[in-house]
């Protein structure tokens, strides 16, 4: 590029009408001259070539993602090897790049491509780079529907205010036929749960079909419901073949689902923004395939940019990796996710964050502080139905952590008088 | 886990039958034990609770992944930094898995959530993991439906053998309004293209609707067909939100669009898959959002899956990263993914791979080397449109050089009477 080229890829705010531009953050690692290099990578993802041969025009002023703010530090090599990395001067990099929204509309397709695409992974002179951050003006969001019911909403179906969510994922996770996997259900309700859930991984299979296992999980709802006097929820995990889910969504809802899980990026968030506009009950995501591309800080996408567009998409709860060396998530990362579901976003509702992963009794204190506030979903497995007096122990031992925290007495003290909690702890504090 | 534990998650491939499993080569490195760290993965991706609380039972027989093969060598430390790496001595390892399909069906999203999903990524002790490639039994490749029409389908529809089919992408790629894109579509066909295509970028958008677009698109490419007698295809890009995808297949058809252009990833592969059994013409992928979770020689997806998945979902043609410095991906990945669009797989037919990335004339012999057979596609943007003599002459340039490296004559020498193709050879030789 000519120092002219280099040029027309710059811009300040002033210059700009902030509603017609979405702000990328990115960190990469060039070679070369990095002033050059964020200029590419503002060509490559919007006009990659701005005018035709023999004729005096120039789409940039209209068409081109602009560079805002570029920090470039030298540094000795790249910091992650790359087969193919270019030669030169390693600088590490952070910019902020203003892209047209003009150039693809508020469509998750195309924005996933403008700004996760070839133009961002394919520029020259950038082997390492890494989608930080993701902001949108409220004009492109009012475009979005987002979540139908969000925390508020959710909160009124479950009659649950001024407390986390308490989910149960049912174990064992794959390979129960519906009526025992509906027994556990019912326990754990009777427990305490508020919501009992599939497993990702347990969708509509022939050894437990979806619509007998909603049927029973429906009935031991009501059951536990009406017995508790208590709004319970069951979640069904109805991922599946895209052109299944509107069919799957109808024979869950109408067989007793209050909920609906969907893998969201195996069937894609574009498909769920269509499944949102049908939906009758919340959609909850699960993270499958979100760790393959954000967990190194060097390269890829940062989760929290994914959990804006599934809030975006419409999923009324995100559960997403949570605390703990388990999850192999830097907690500072999870806090990042979590403040993307609840943080102002123009018309689009909060989302209810779920940080989750090896949870029981015994991590809900910490959870709870970590998160600095009652606006969160919890979700164990075997901390309820792995529960060493069975699921409804589990999820009273759930409860009874929670009823110490909120009246300020330690959780230890309080298994001396619950025996649930104490199983719980002794199964599981070491965690 | 107990030796017992470990003990169930192995097996011979002489103990399984192979129809019920789908075969996966990880490459990871772990901390502590490599054998413990195997059968972790495998029952994460599978059942992680083998049993309910008190009852005498055991689900791994039928429902459990198992290690096959498992390979370990020490290492010092961990090649990649991981924030959350746990600690303890590592190994880098190699395993091929048996994953039994029965746990979620012949259904893509519920396949990428079993093979790139939480059991994969959050696997203790295994903070780096790379999914290699996939194999699937052609019992279960007997539920997907494949590419409609294959290469053979496409070279019929071109009237195109024994030959590289010649792709290009107008450009400027954003901002044309449909009257001069159709201009320059038409250019390039009278030159020699066989299909002018959208860029990925390029979708249905208020300054280039794509029904007007796919019209002018559509009568150029037939005045381009019956003036040199040879068909022609346009290549509309229909990436949009999947619940308009069939309807702009139908809009882009009527109008003269002779095949459609999704982005794979961005919109789903079961989308994909969808639109297949709607389409009546052929598919072609382009590979935005990949890059993210497969560059990286140590962590993430290695592309080829993604080819393999992108021609199950039903895609004709494969648009995927080629060789050169500019595309920075290893040849030996892009011949895998090549490999993966040819190589026989079960019932389901082969697809067109297009190498793609900086191409011209001055490289149609080097990638024809390198791929090792006419079966490829070859798609130059700037290498046709940006040509200086305009997109007759760069199209031009493509056939010229396919005619001399067709008949044993240097590319260099052959250019010395046609001047389209010595222009091409001065302004992109030196790339």
């Amino acid at each position: 590029m000519t120092p002219d080229d280099i040029a027309g890829f710059y811009a300040t705010r002033a210059e700009l009408n902030p509603d017609d531009y979405i702000e990328l953050d990115f960190d990469f690692e060039c070679a070369g001259d990095p002033r050059e290099a964020a200029a590419h990578l503002c060509s490559e993802q919007s006009t990659a070539q701005w005018r035709r041969v023999g004729i005096d025009e120039d789409f940039r002023p209209r068409f081109a993602a602009k560079v805002l703010e570029l920090h470039a530090e030298a540094r000795q090599g790249f910091s992650t090897a790359v087969e193919c990395a270019v030669r030169g001067p390693v600088h590490a990099c952070r910019v902020t790049i203003a892209h047209p929204h003009r150039n693809f509309g508020p469509k998750i397709p195309n924005l996933l491509s403008a700004v996760c695409g070839e133009g961002v992974f394919f520029s020259p002179g950038i082997p390492l780079i890494r989608l930080q951050d993701i902001r949108f003006p409220d004009s492109y969001l009012a475009a979005f529907e987002g979540p139908r019911f969000g925390i508020a909403g959710l909160r009124e179906r479950l009659q649950a205010f001024d407390r986390p969510i308490f989910f149960g994922v049912i174990k064992p996770n794959i390979g129960l036929p519906a009526a025992p996997f509906a027994e556990l259900g019912y326990q754990s309700w009777r427990g305490g749960l508020d919501i009992a859930k599939d497993d990702e991984m347990l969708a509509d299979v022939d050894w437990c079909p979806l619509a007998e296992r909603a049927a029973l999980l429906g009935d031991a709802c009501r059951k536990a419901a009406a017995e508790t006097g208590v709004p319970k929820i069951y979640l069904a995990n109805i991922t599946d073949e895209v052109d299944r889910l509107i069919e799957l969504h109808d024979v869950a809802v109408a067989n007793g689902a209050g909920a609906l899980l969907i893998n969201a990026m195996p069937v894609g968030l574009s498909a769920v923004r269509m499944l949102r506009r049908h939906a009758t009950v919340p959609l909850i995501a699960h993270f499958p395939f979100i760790a393959a591309f954000s967990r190194l800080a060097t390269y890829g996408i940062h989760s929290r940019v994914m959990t804006r567009l599934q809030r975006l998409a419409g999923f009324d709860v995100v559960i997403m990796p949570g605390f703990g060396p388990r999850m192999m998530t830097p907690e500072h990362e999870v806090l990042e996710c979590v403040r993307a579901c609840l943080e102002p976003m123009g018309p689009i509702k909060p989302c209810l964050p779920v940080p989750g992963g090896s949870d029981s009794a015994a991590t809900l204190e910490r959870v709870y502080r970590k998160v600095g506030s009652v606006d969160f979903g919890f979700v164990p497995g075997r901390g309820v139905f792995g529960h060493p007096m069975g699921p409804a122990a589990g999820a009273a031992s759930l409860r009874q952590a929670w009823d110490a925290i909120a009246a300020g007495i330690p959780v230890g003290e309080h298994a001396a008088s619950h025996p649930e909690l104490a199983a719980a702890l002794q199964a599981f504090g070491d965690r």
